[in-house]
């Protein structure tokens, strides 16, 4: 592993109003009464603001599900065994799995950053019909959060800049919107504590049932999520050190390729509950990107609610999804550029002769 | 015009549970916890109820936009003056309106139905490049409601027939999801007074801004719909008498458009509050039918929450949509046909050779 600098925390300048008050004049010259597609228009204008560009195209979108094991899980903790986490990157790689669907159906490229996957190491590169493999293991997940950190600080610097190195890659190849997604079997429950600890919301408030827990499994959750904050006392005015303390590899990728995005004007669609708690990360560090990003869509998992309103995001969707991958940012981007074709292909009251409001 | 038969009120049978019971067991072996999509799965299941078969295909949606003028604008209470109607189905023809866009990203192809615009007749069929016309005017235009009623039972009838007849000749050459949307200059308050005189609801809790009038404008359409109310009288146990009384000529049509869908067994989309009065007009024509329609989301127009809530339906969408013409009926198609994609095209835990939930 080489060296990588501390991450430092970095203010982001606010939307750029110019290309907002642009966006907002086209939007009320088309065929339709101002405001009256109401999210897809307030859509449209946030995404001048972030790119800084009155109609930025968003023709090349990619989801990137950062992969990641963690030590917990040895606790019962999930429903389903580690060993899913790299059978489920094998079906990303195949196309198998939901996300591939819904990216295919949004017109958007799926990337999985295996950061953290246990068991054998697989070369990176494209999959058979599916999605594009970057691996860049850090370790083979995290130790145990619950009875130490769980991983050195400086791994979780790595994680980050592997994150930070992918975005930029992707946005020098023209990528021009990045969802972010995640697998890691365990990963809710470091994404509670992780809010837990951000927050100062008890972990039964911010912890809930993954992919299907019964009762006993979600107190074990619970008890999880207060013995690692007990044992490591991580200090919530320093965001890379509760990475580090609590977990996982992915969610620190997840933080470095935000970060990226967000830095070099790319809008970011957030996903559920566990990039909710990369976002609330990442806002640690950079104070103000949170307006430069997109929550895709509120989950059934109850922290994710506390972290959106933390940041004070409002979903595009509610679903009841909770399956992660980058599900619900494949159908937010969906309806991105659902709003876009809107934009760009609607007519104007002046080319198609259509009166306007009385009075204007 | 040629005589119609009255509309008599027939019960839908409920939901076949056989197909929506072979439909959730294909979904829980696809790899992703158990309704870990949400809501995306609850569509899957509720259209293999209404189809009958556990994975119908949804290949070929349609949207149909009926159209027709009211009366009731004469009183200011519109943004826009009525001649928008006619001009708004020549933009849809050329393709130039959010609809249009909003149909193109969902694969979904848009048919509009005149029966009661005002202005030159259009001869039917393809338009340039959007929408096609189906040319089945019964008046052009309804009278003002605040003056008597809207229009005679019998053209009432005769468009709800027009509505069904178009509704079966798709159905028949293969359409299989049919979305409603509506254009007409002044329906919000039409709705508004439909909504009212069905629920018992004051017109004042069910009446909005529509396409954005100021509040002497808002305050108008509420006096409108009172007056229309007091003057009609309209029976509520009587949906055809409630129509000829309060109008209109495309609401008429969507009821029967939305009637003959469900007893084919094809899912209908609701739009917005427009639509979501004609399907509460629908719903004392055929109880049961609710069960069997998809509503695509919740407008702010606040009558529409009232119509929902007595429909017993839960929106796929809230996205502050305002605009009516289907456009909120494309973008939950859309969402639709995603999920159709997820549930044909991800593999199943033992073809992709993923580990199960713990003890299954």
């Amino acid at each position: 592993m080489t060296a990588t600098p501390p991450i430092e925390i970095a203010a982001i300048p606010p939307l750029e109003e110019r290309a907002m008050a642009e966006a907002r004049a086209h939007l009320d010259a088309l065929t339709k009464p101002p405001g009256s597609l109401g999210r897809l228009e307030e859509l449209m204008v946030v995404v001048a603001g972030i790119t800084g560009r009155p109609r930025p195209a968003l023709r090349r979108p990619a989801i990137v599900i950062a992969a990641g094991d963690h030590g917990v899980a040895r606790h019962g903790i999930s429903a389903y065994p580690t060993d899913v986490t790299g059978q489920m990157v094998a079906n990303f790689l195949a196309g198998g799995a939901a996300v591939n669907q819904l990216a295919a159906a949004a017109g958007t490229e799926v990337i999985v950053l295996d950061v953290g996957v246990a068991g054998p190491a697989r070369p990176g590169g494209p999959g058979s019909g599916g999605a594009r493999l970057v691996a860049r293991r850090i370790r083979g997940g995290t130790a145990d959060m619950t009875a130490g950190p769980a991983m050195e600080r400086r791994e979780a610097e790595a994680a980050i800049a592997a994150g930070g190195e992918l975005a930029a890659q992707l946005v020098a190849a023209g990528i021009d919107v990045i969802g972010i997604g995640e697998m890691g079997i365990g990963n809710t429950t470091a994404a509670s504590a992780i809010v837990a600890a951000l927050t100062g919301r008890p972990p039964g408030d911010v912890t809930g049932r993954g992919t299907g827990v019964d009762d006993a499994g979600w107190r074990r959750k619970v008890a999880a999520v207060e013995r690692a904050i007990a044992v490591n006392g991580p200090d919530p005015l320093d965001p890379v050190g509760v990475l580090a303390a609590l977990g996982g590899l992915e969610i620190a990728a997840l933080v470095g390729i935000t970060l990226e995005a967000t830095r070099a004007h790319v809008p970011v669609v957030l996903d559920g509950f566990i990039t909710g708690a990369a976002a609330l990360l990442a806002a640690r560090l950079a104070p103000g990107a949170p307006a430069r990003w997109i929550a895709a869509h509120r989950s059934s998992e109850p922290g994710h609610a506390v972290a959106l309103d933390a940041l004070g995001l409002r979903p595009i969707l509610e679903l009841d999804l909770r399956l992660g991958e980058g599900t619900g940012a494949a159908l937010a981007i969906g309806i991105l550029r659902a709003a876009v074709r809107v934009r760009d292909g609607m007519a104007t009251f002046a080319s198609a002769a259509v009166s306007g409001p009385a009075g204007r």
